[in-house]
């Protein structure tokens, strides 16, 4: 790649970028899309009361929320939104650290030292059309001393960064210690989920979670709620809903005109009360039919069950001592949060989840490893001779400079990314079928499926099928990184960010454990390119450097893993006491005692009496 | 390797074990060997009442013990010995039932197949000097349709062993709920060790323990013992005892010549009041040494503790829970019995424990992957042809043919076993620099090292430097394995056996997961031989066995191996509530609360006046 191709690249970025802030500065202003860039604001139903009217300004692009976006402190996003919005902002702090260092040391010191060593040939004084590989360490002479300045940017990268990332760690844990402590009771801080329930054939599922934690855990047992099978129930409710919006839609539907060209079928009847007298009926049946079918669920009993006690204490000893003698009976799990649980794939044998999970694994390796090949085949495609002989026309827009350019420096990573694209739904359908009970270890599960994925198939595939050292050179020199990353800066969280469930932190260990991934294959990459470049003593003198950073990494699994696993016995006893001064708790745990019950199970509420908010619409249209 | 020098070779152990087995025997009986032969019986004062008087009897072999040793039942084996004892048992009869079936199979089914196959160009009908190789599958015709034969083995064996693996787990699990609820109440079931204190600069290690756990556990916590720095104690005490040792049998001897010579600098004196004077001044002056030592000890503490709890849930709670919001503090762990404790190596920092285990395991490795070099070079010393060229000398000698088939059929695994002879005493030193804190842990460590070293030096190694061929029949024909185990019968192991410690059959599932190691190996090498054979699709059918295999084996980690590492808390709190109407529970409790004290800090109890049982065999010398 020669150095006008890479601006080429850069001038195209810019350019979207540019757009895609001034796009974002004025949608963001329109009030039709408040939905969309606001959406914490709108649950909070605190509408914007600008929505009608307009104003010219809002044409007009702006930049002042880029530093509204900087100004909230950690403490008004942990109350604002969740911690684990903190926990986001702090790896973003640290990359933003981490490539910052990375960047100054790359362009102050190593690319002069690179641009003015003499180990390519350059053969052309014009700068635009110099290879790239002269500001890489290939351009530096073999053996020379100059080297030995790459020796102790690599040491001092890797020391500058676990320094941050132990400092982050140890930051993030007394966060996460402290959130705990200021946070509200919570009914998941109270409920393990019990499966591979012994049900014998004389009693049922809860008459035996009831006599197992009445007699083992007297004093902390509070309640428990039954898992049933409810898949056919949530495939009527959620019929139901679907047909109560629509009927609220067109009661609220002004212009009959509209109306019955909307429903085409329903434009028969020719008067609106009919259409709505239809929906209406079909609604009630439907209604009728989840009534019944949520009497009949009562006996389909999957051998699962929330276990709910009365502190904490008693929740995290059923959590982590084994309950039975037969480890494949009462094992329990922490509850996700009420809201978070998948109730569709709750499947309940240990049996199934254990092979669904086995398949998914064979299934997520094939995906990972098949994916290659039509990415391969259609980036080949690419290669300017190829497209020349496939097809012939296209010679004369080829032999364009521009044309050319675009093509090679911008295609075969456009092509990769929309074929990437692809993969996250892939990577979700897998992990929900995998058995997890929760969308966020669905989502976590397929975050860590879609890491390896990536760290597969865009670095070591690609890596292996491109020209070897030019990829090197962006972890000596990774200045290019910071505008790569630039680009995802996350505006406003604290409007957009709605968050469905609190995770306390724990994604901070993958990010933890990336990077230090990250930083040893920079250290075998770096005992490579000391080794092409005569420089064997170097070489060896990077060994140690993996295996202390290995290291490192095993100390801050002691030191801080355990507490993004669990809280300690400490906080959960001085929680527990904090409680029982609370007058409110009375209250909590009457609200414990229901919190786990499958929404398919709740009564059906669709007002649909004059009484209700939709009506004056229709009586308006009438 | 021909049939005859295996003939010379089964001969030469047939011989010794026939040797051993008639030495045995006749030492067995002899009074003075009871020690040797019978050290329960002995440790239980149970001795022999013909200690002294001749019998000619004693001198005749005999073979009635080795019926005996067959005929305890399990139940005499758990209450005489320990848990321990019984599981050992189920090794061996679960390895006689596996070769007993692969012997069966090989011997009858695949060794004549073997046999009469025609690929070797057998050039000699003399029996005794065939090959080997005849009776090996290399004998088979490649492609030949009799390998489906060898195929159908390796699955059916496959199946038989892991079903026989399955029926041991699930027996032995049975076996240790069983034997946990029948056992009585021991002081390591109710304790736990907690290390890394964080002692506060105003209050000693004791105080922090007593507020801390007193504060958590207020209901059960019991009580604790701080551990104290005593490695001069250690060595002070064990001097004393040593030099007690002497003196009482210095009393004990009744000659005054042999008492002299047998200590030349105390011959001087002539007259033996004398000596024992002098080596009771000294012991004296090393007792109050050790009392000095005890009291200054005091102030010695290490910030690690030995805690007790009024019941067995209240130590798991403390055991299974993270204490406090520092994972490296209050960091607890199983506590061993009060009298497997290995208290010279009591490390206490935590950095200091980990980095010790760090060194431990660069160490080991260093040894196992260095062993290999000496063995091969002594080794390489047997080849015949090299021996004639250095040793000229030797070549009348060597050309004998007897001389010849003992040299290569048997001195190289004589030279390997003599080596190997050396490594046991070094594995258990490096385990116990580890930092084990009793003596089952570095027994197990050193164990568990020892395995992996056997498998990578004698197999792998020796596999891939030897003929892999002939290695590999062992597996296909395993009819010689029997006759080799047969030599390790524990004979007698209700006499011999006194338990030091009971680790509730925690071994087995290491039995397992060799069992599984190896028939995944054998599946890996019937891959190979079929693929060599020209029988790929045997090959390809063998793929899914090893899978199967490693399913199945993560199936049973699933199922049985959480029972070999904690006690249900089914089982703790049934016998916590067995404990509550047990009216001998109070004197427990009291014993309990001193179980864990150092015996270093005990005071000394070394009978010297005239009233000791040594003082008639003085008088009488007098």
């Amino acid at each position: 790649m020669i150095v006008w191709a890479l601006l080429t690249s850069v001038g195209i970025n810019l350019g979207l970028c540019l757009l895609f802030f001034t796009l974002y500065s004025i949608l963001k202003k329109q009030p039709s899309y408040l939905d969309v860039y606001a959406p914490r604001l709108v649950a909070a139903k605190e509408e914007s009361e600008q929505r009608n009217g307009f104003n010219f300004e809002r044409l007009l692009p702006t930049a002042g929320w880029v530093k509204r976006a900087w100004q909230p402190s950690e403490d008004e996003f942990m109350s604002a939104t969740s911690f684990d919005a903190v926990v986001f902002i702090r790896i973003f702090i640290f990359s933003l650290r981490v490539f910052g260092f990375a960047g100054i040391v790359g362009v102050v010191i190593l690319l002069p030292i690179n641009y003015l060593g003499t180990q390519l040939d350059a053969d052309s004084s014009d700068l635009a059309n110099k290879s790239l590989d002269s500001f890489s360490i290939s351009n530096v002479k073999d053996g020379s001393k100059w080297l030995w300045v790459h020796f102790c940017a690599v040491y001092i990268f890797s020391g500058v960064v676990c320094y941050l990332l132990y400092y982050e760690y140890s930051y993030i844990s007394s966060k996460r210690i402290a959130h705990y402590y200021s946070s509200k009771p919570q009914p998941h801080q109270f409920t393990i989920l019990v499966r591979g329930i012994p049900v014998s054939s004389g009693s049922s599922c809860s008459e035996t979670v009831e006599k197992f934690f009445t007699e083992y855990y007297p004093s902390t047992y509070l309640s428990h709620s039954v898992v049933r099978r409810t898949n056919k129930l949530q495939r009527l409710t959620s019929d139901a809903k679907k047909l109560y919006r629509r009927l609220v839609h067109l009661k609220s539907e002004t212009n009959p005109q509209r109306r019955s060209i909307r429903d085409g079928f329903c434009g028969l009847f020719g008067h609106k009360v009919n259409v709505l007298d239809h929906y209406g009926k079909k609604l009630e049946t439907l209604e009728d039919n989840v009534r019944m079918e949520q009497l009949s669920v009562a006996g389909k009993e999957v051998p699962a069950a929330f276990v709910s006690f009365k502190s904490r204490l008693g929740a995290a000893v059923a959590l982590h001592i084994q309950q039975g003698t037969n480890p494949t009976e009462w094992v329990t799990e922490r509850a996700p949060e009420p809201q978070d649980i998948h109730w569709p794939f709750f499947s309940s044998s240990f049996i199934k989840r254990w092979i669904s999970k086995l398949l998914v694994v064979v299934a997520y390796a094939a995906v990972t490893i098949l994916f290659l090949i039509p990415v391969v085949i259609v980036q080949g495609l690419t290669n300017l001779e190829q497209l020349e002989t496939y097809f012939p026309f296209l010679e004369s827009i080829l032999s364009l400079t521009v044309v050319s350019e675009v093509i090679t420096g911008y295609l075969p990573s456009l092509i990769l990314q929309m074929f990437i694209a692809f993969v996250p739904p892939i990577m979700i359908m897998l992990s929900s079928v995998e058995g997890c009970i929760s969308f966020s270890q669905i989502e976590k599960s397929a975050c860590i499926k879609m890491l390896c994925f990536t760290i597969w198939n865009i670095f070591f595939a690609n890596a292996l099928s491109g020209t070897v050292l030019y990829r090197f050179d962006i972890f000596l020199d990774p200045k290019e990184i910071p505008g790569i990353l630039a680009d995802a800066v996350p505006a406003q969280l604290l409007i957009v960010y709605a968050p469905k469930y609190d995770t306390g932190g724990r994604f901070w260990p993958t990010v933890h454990n990336s990077t230090i991934f990250s930083l040893v294959l920079m250290h075998i990459i770096a005992i490579g390119i000391f080794g092409l470049k005569n420089l064997s003593l170097a070489s060896s003198l990077i060994v140690p450097l993996p295996i202390l950073t290995l290291l490192f990494n095993e100390y801050c699994r002691k030191r801080f893993l355990p507490i993004f696993e669990d809280y300690p016995l400490e906080c959960l006893i001085k929680k527990d006491r904090q409680d029982q001064n609370d007058p409110t708790i009375a209250v909590f745990y009457n609200k414990l005692s229901t919190a786990y019950e499958d929404p398919a199970l709740m009564p059906i509420r669709h007002p649909r009496s004059t009484d209700d908010h939709n009506s004056p619409l229709l009586q308006a249209g009438v």
